[in-house]
């Protein structure tokens, strides 16, 4: 865990990720990735297509424009609802969320308010402007998406999507052609998704631009219970926030099956059971650091009959915050387009006509990419980046122990075969003990060193970093010993 | 080689890409990638990784926001320069691109004209509007940008970018402290750029949101000749369409080395024999099906030195055809950004501070998944789609000969073994014909069917797609012959 300061210096010093455009001032709420962040987020995003679109064999990665058309997101309610409560302040003209200024006069969240109950709260409260302590205006709804004008007239009004979850339901009926004709069917897309945020802040975590990976999962409500039997999850322990207990200290672990006899549909857990997994067994988080938060009618998306937030514990951001959401949408995208657009949405399978039901796995990258900074970052003495082997930027860094000898020449040899197999990093600039407290800081699961005894046939040494124990290993195997490291068939110890 | 019907018409029937928003009507310029697509250009863009950033040591993958805020975009040009000449009718009040007007006038091009060119051609050919044969009206400049606003008010003026480049521009220097501080540097994006296109056309050609994979290498003019020598390559020839000779019938192929002697850089040269070597090594096109055609000042964008375009022989598209580009920009972005922002973009290397050089080898992603449709469809009484191996979105499919006698629960156990390690594909539905000829049109290289011999154990069949032939493998070294097969390590031949 680290101080959000920490998770920014070292982002910034270590080139994970920065704020955009600051050569020019800067640009609220957009983020640059540099070359360490861009592997990074690609580890993550291809370690999550393999789990859940692995899920089952009738899932596929889509991609679709970032730009759509009025039309479609009239139909899905984006145009007419997707709103926060914007409030202004009369003399500085300062903007904010209302549910913000609330929860900072408060100390309690404010979300799904209405505009008329955020001007009674601050009324009541007597909140001011936290600018100028002048006196706010009537709040009103303003829409998050960004306006586009395309073709030469502009006249054809468009936006940037909000979610790329609308792209996957325009192409439901196209894809199940194409396919199988089977449900479930699992559609993904991992791309950009874009929202005006009134009051960006605090990292990655409230952008204007972000990443989304999303699988949509088209079902049949009377079959999918039997499709993903909850046997051999049912004794798994989920860590469970309700909506009627939010105020109290947080979270309790509850059994899968317990919570399909509160009431939860057993597919509908056996999700949350996956996504757990996902984070405890892929991204190697702690489960205490992992919970499922129930929102209420009030505060969950218009289109979602059941949503859980997947939260994540965060130092940087002062508690559980927000890293995806299992959303079960039911037939309210597939129907409103329907309607929308006259044509059908039904598809046949077996002997019935049926709308599929949508379960939506959503997931933030940019925010996992913030959490797995802020949960694997130790600063101290020695600042180490303790990154899963499997999503670290660079596996094996390379050095020579000194700068001559021929040291460096052996070391470049033994690079250049490395890197056609690791991502590799060769450095030979300062000292060896530099070298590696830069390699712990990017997360470099294994150092290997090149010294006297290698020319006299003695093989390298390996450091690893969690440890910092080192040890000796022939040139010959050293190939493959790193590959078993890094996929965890072997551990460390074994080497000694 | 195929029509644009045919590509088109199996894009949309095999799951590779359809015109986007098709059920409220379409949406021109914009188009959907169904799982097929998908896979396809993310396989196109992993070997294009592979390929380039693999050239040196010191580059790397960054990711940048696709807005922009206008101070960049103004201080590189495009606020004012990257504009198209509009022509409207008076009557119907349809808008053409003046360039496009001639073009289909007297089948010439005409790049790089002004407004005043435009006006003079269209009335001494006496051009009027191809829909409704109206008087044109005056053209204007017309900036391609999308405007977007951003934040609460919108009144931040920004940009949905034109070009991967100025993100990586605006992150030269922190990349450059964050390295090595070493040049060449190479910076490269892969991501979305837009531009609202007056007529998008040609299938994914000429789209209005698209996705570019672009390379800028920053360089010291005074040494990056011998960064990069052209021994060992000097002898490739490299076909050449020059600018001046842009009427007679089309290219030349000419010694790299005579290209130097022709006054081309040295390190010019040796970038376009390595985007040569892409095409013909990686994807595996026929080394005449691709040229290098120089623009001359007024043609090429106003940021570029050495403009020559990357053009592959398409048939659907009606000849040689845009799929990237090898653009020396100069110092000019780095430059302009200095001045604009007042911040040095100099660094030091070796004795001297400099302002780097940058040569941009660029790429649009959609428009070489176009290319290689074109390029290895042969329709007829068996349609095949030729995609080298590495490219295809499946690499092994496996079906049972019978849907009977326990062959389908065969298979699916040797697939659900494959598929941890292949991208392969399970099919029992329709004749064995009909899926063999399923997976012939999306370019699966092998099929493995499991028959009756099979149980007897005398392993399964493995049939090639180009060949139609079919060998016998045992099942236990099935999984490692597809490997070495898709690999390019043995040769189907070599089985029997």
């Amino acid at each position: 865990m680290a101080s959000y300061d920490d998770v920014m210096s070292l982002s910034i010093r270590r080139g994970f990720l920065w704020p955009a455009v600051d050569l020019y001032g800067g640009f609220a709420g957009f983020y640059d990735y540099g070359h360490n962040g861009a592997l990074l987020r690609r580890r993550w995003e291809d370690l999550w297509i393999e789990t859940f679109l692995g899920l089952r064999d009738n899932y596929h990665l889509i991609d679709t424009p970032t730009i759509l058309p009025e039309a479609p997101l009239k139909a899905s309610g984006h145009v007419d609802h997707f709103t926060d409560v914007l409030v202004s302040c009369t003399r500085c003209r300062e903007s904010y969320r209302g549910d913000h200024l609330l929860e900072a006069a408060t100390h309690q969240e404010h979300e799904g308010l209405t505009t008329g109950d955020v001007d009674t709260k601050i009324r009541e409260l007597g909140v001011r402007c936290p600018n100028c302590k002048g006196e706010l205006g009537p709040s009103r709804a303003f829409n998050m998406m960004f306006p586009v004008g395309v073709g030469p007239t502009g006249k054809d009004r468009a936006y940037l999507r909000p979610e790329t979850a609308q792209g996957v339901y325009l192409n439901f009926k196209r894809e199940f052609e194409a396919l199988r004709r089977k449900l479930p069917l699992g559609l993904a897309i991992i791309g950009r998704a874009f929202r005006n945020e009134i009051n960006p802040r605090q990292g990655t975590y409230r952008m204007r631009e972000f990443v989304q990976a999303e699988l949509q999962i088209f079902f049949d409500p009377a079959a999918f219970a039997d499709q993903v039997p909850l046997d051999g999850v049912g004794e798994t322990p989920v860590r469970i926030a309700w909506a009627k207990e939010k105020t109290s200290p947080g979270a309790r672990e509850i059994l899968a099956k317990s919570l399909v006899e509160e009431g939860l549909p057993s597919w509908y857990v056996y999700h949350l059971v996956t996504v757990q997994r996902f984070y405890s067994d892929v991204l190697c988080l702690p489960r205490s650091g992992l919970r499922f938060a129930e929102l209420d009618e009030k505060e969950r998306a218009f289109y979602n009959k059941i949503h859980f937030d997947v939260q994540v514990n965060q130092e940087s951001l002062g508690g559980f915050r927000e890293v995806g959401g299992v959303h079960y949408r039911t037939d309210y995208d597939l129907r409103g387009h329907e309607a929308a657009s006259r044509e059908r949405q039904s598809v046949t399978v077996g002997p019935s006509k049926i709308v599929p039901h949508v379960l939506e796995l959503s997931f933030g990258v940019d925010r996992n990419v913030w959490a797995l900074l802020d949960l694997t970052f130790t600063k101290g003495e020695r600042s180490v980046l303790r990154l899963p082997p499997r999503l670290a930027p660079v596996g094996v860094a390379v050095f020579p122990l000194v700068s001559k000898d021929g040291l460096p020449e052996r070391t470049l040899e033994l690079y250049g075969a490395l890197r056609r197999k690791f991502s590799a990093f060769y450095d030979d600039s300062g000292s060896i003990g530099r070298r590696y407290a830069r390699m712990d800081e990017i997360g470099t699961p294994y150092c290997v060193t090149v010294d006297h005894e290698t020319r006299e046939g003695k093989g390298v040494t390996i450091r690893e970093r969690d440890t910092q124990k080192q040890a000796r290993v022939a040139d010959a195997v050293l190939s493959e010993t790193l590959s078993r490291l890094l996929a965890g068939e072997i551990r460390f110890e074994d080497l000694a």
